[in-house]
């Protein structure tokens, strides 16, 4: 790829501060720039690499003042981090060739459906009555099982399993190794031993979604488990049976929910905290990294951290005194000492 | 499928409280009851759903006394969670066929001995001298390393990796992406790096095990790693080298058991719980989630909680008091203060 | 195999003390001795085990003195751990054939370029413009996507994925289901839901890693996410985009990492320690388990626990406080009453 300045600010809308010809040809970091790269900034924590990068076209938002003087070639767009994903996406988009057609070391069933455009890579296997929409993409060794759907202009990237009768939406991404379907953990003490229940439900996963290498949503008991529109899910997260992650809530990785548990739309969990079975999250709940959410969680919009999880800023005021407990000791048993002395 | 009411109590050997020849079609959890859905309550939290249902039979506990109207009919039954279990596994026999035979896309060395009615599905690999019991399932995908065997009627669903010399028991079932035997971590400090310890032992998961998906058992440095008769783990659970999981004990998602730890019998683990390495820990012990266990636990039946762990009511005294370590805290102070005031 | 104690003492130049004819035919941890095997003894912890062992040959460090009398023969050597290991990686070397060799049911894309001495399992897939150096193994089920690179004597064991565009070096192992490349998390939200933007970087594994089963390193976003040379990642760990994981550093399973944080040299980390996002940690920084590393860590050879994380001696001082924060509350709570009526 080549581009100018001037170029990028058209099909960006954006307004050039510096040499309109400036020549662009790949993307960096803006504290990774280098000669010929296009970055950006947004965050102001990371202004101060403003004035010392070597990339030669910085997106910033329009109302950006800089505080030194600048090298780089400006362009003041509206929404800097925004216009930086567009560029990324129609950069993709000329890159990569979109792959179609059956390897012939696929195996397709000859019960299943597929749509047009599809591509089934090499060993990858399509069972019995399994539909397939159009434009999508099952990388090399994908396993979708009989009767599952998967939607139009999909990317399940290699090993993605999904079991039978799961349904996967349209625009969805699975990253390697994840799997839709696989059974809820179930059992019911017997004599001896434990005795297995059946999971005869199955997972959903809804249009717009995208789950991380080696991350697990798990079919349901009877009924279904829903990953709704818009999710985004990271590596390495489990999602367990009859759980319902509500619109565009976003998990970081390592996070776990236990069994039958809904949580709320637009919430956003950070890395390895775990939710317990058979509870509600409210909307828009923001939880910390590491949080244990042990009950409901009533009211929307908080900020939660802490195993059993708090109030955030509660969180942080009992942490400091945490870090102070031996000096709250000592002292504590100095009154006492001292009051008995009195 | 479709039954009545006096069939399903007829099997159940329960009785019939309502209409005899109401019809069912499928299951459904009572909160979730639609006509011709057959439910269960067990849990007596679960209760006020029982009112509302729409579901058309319900499976109750047999001195079970409604405290309202009901209008669905219910059927009185010994134990109704584990009738439930009868009834879903009666539905999933009927409804899966076995499947057998040798795909034409599969891969098995000359010398791996194969059971009676093998399924091996197309693209996985069964590699040489290993052995495949009588009934035993490979999905697609499933490799199976040199020298290992699978026992009786075992599942081993998409993509799973049994390596080398590892043995796996009868009615075993594996979920998508589990991994059993990779090598167990362990490393020599030398000058510049580290230098690579082999794990020349093994792994070995007994009869009537489950793991769940992207689940991982390392082998043994020495020896072999044990999974004890009956053990149950979910999904993207650690088990490092030459662990020892006790007969029955079960362990909820994204658990972690560091190498050589030996866990007793019919022990329950929550959700993201760590155990340390080289220690033992009682059996019948109930670990709530995200516990870290730091230290042997060698009296057996505690319920332990907490990073590092302890006994799970003294946990939630010492919980409550940590909500209000800054309140403590300036009590302390103005005692302090005014004590030094008198 | 089978080796007398005077033959192995001058593989390692170590000195026999007791029998030297005594035959040595496996291998076992100290506890778990038979006739017949050799063990070690590097850890005095471990010393009690010694005096009972029915392992025919022990190794010790040189200048070991037992406390009472020893019935197996002892081999004397520099250094126990680190000979063990000699002898145990002289052992795999004798016991597995390296394998060769392109499988026809592997799938080499036409414009690969695949080494001398190369295997290529079952249902493996290389892809477009893929580089395959010398010696190296890909396991059955392996897939290498489009334009990455595999470097000399690398071992992927089954069912392993490779992202296009992405490198790995050389004596590189990584554990079945590992995952390398696959796409950052990272999405700006929009009117309705989240964009995606495209992770158009890729990920690097340098020479003498060793990655564990199920282990994730993402691309990333612009440039690359590092896993310098002689890293060693245990199973399901989480490495995230932009990351750099400094030389030598250990991790043990479930850690994750959140985006953009640079690692030091020689760290050492605990399972399921989580480490926040764009920050910096200092060589030799030693992390206990389940740690939750929220901030920068400045000064190198700490040690380091808690969530949030903080001096490991410290935590041992609170924590023990911790455990008596009801006691401490009444105390309080007494001088304050006590107070009151004076």
């Amino acid at each position: 790829m080549e581009f100018n300045a001037e170029q990028i600010a058209a099909y960006l809308q954006g307004q050039v501060e510096g040499d309109p010809k400036a020549v662009v040809t790949t993307f960096a970091k803006i504290e990774e720039g280098v000669p010929g790269a296009i970055t950006f900034l947004s965050d102001i924590h990371y202004e101060h690499y403003l004035y010392d990068t070597k990339a030669s076209v910085v997106l910033v938002n329009k109302d950006f003042q800089p505080s030194k003087p600048v090298t780089a070639t400006l362009i003041r767009v509206e929404d800097a981090r925004a216009c930086v994903a567009r560029l990324l996406t129609l950069y993709q988009q000329t890159m990569s060739q979109l792959r179609v057609g059956i390897h012939p070391q696929a195996c397709v069933a000859e019960t299943a459906q597929i749509g047009k455009n599809v591509y089934v890579g090499p060993h990858a296997y399509v069972g019995e009555n399994v539909v397939i929409g159009d434009g999508t993409q099952l990388y090399a060794g994908v396993v979708v099982e009989e009767r599952a759907t998967v939607g139009e202009n999909c990317i399940l990237y290699p090993n993605v399993s999904v079991y039978h009768d799961c349904h996967v939406g349209n625009r969805v991404i699975l990253h390697s190794g994840c799997c839709i379907g696989s059974d809820g953990f179930g059992f019911a003490p017997i004599e001896g031993g434990y005795e297995k229940i059946p999971q005869i439900g199955n997972a959903i996963v809804e249009d717009d979604v995208e789950i991380g290498a080696n991350s697990c949503v798990d079919r349901a008991v009877m009924g279904s488990t829903y990953v709704r529109k818009g999710v985004k899910l990271d590596n390495l997260v489990q999602i367990a049976h009859n759980c319902d992650i509500g619109e565009n809530t976003v998990m970081s990785a390592q996070v776990g929910v236990a069994g039958s548990t809904k949580i709320g739309q637009w919430c956003m969990f950070g890395g390895q905290v775990g939710v317990a079975g058979h509870i509600e999250i409210a909307d828009r709940t923001r939880s910390g990294a590491q949080a244990g959410i042990a009950g409901k969680v009533r009211k929307s919009d908080q900020v939660i951290i802490g195993s059993p999880a708090m109030d955030a800023r509660q969180f942080a005021r009992c942490s400091a005194v945490f870090k102070n407990l031996p000096e709250l000791w000592k002292d504590v048993n100095d009154l006492k000492r001292a009051f008995k002395n009195k």
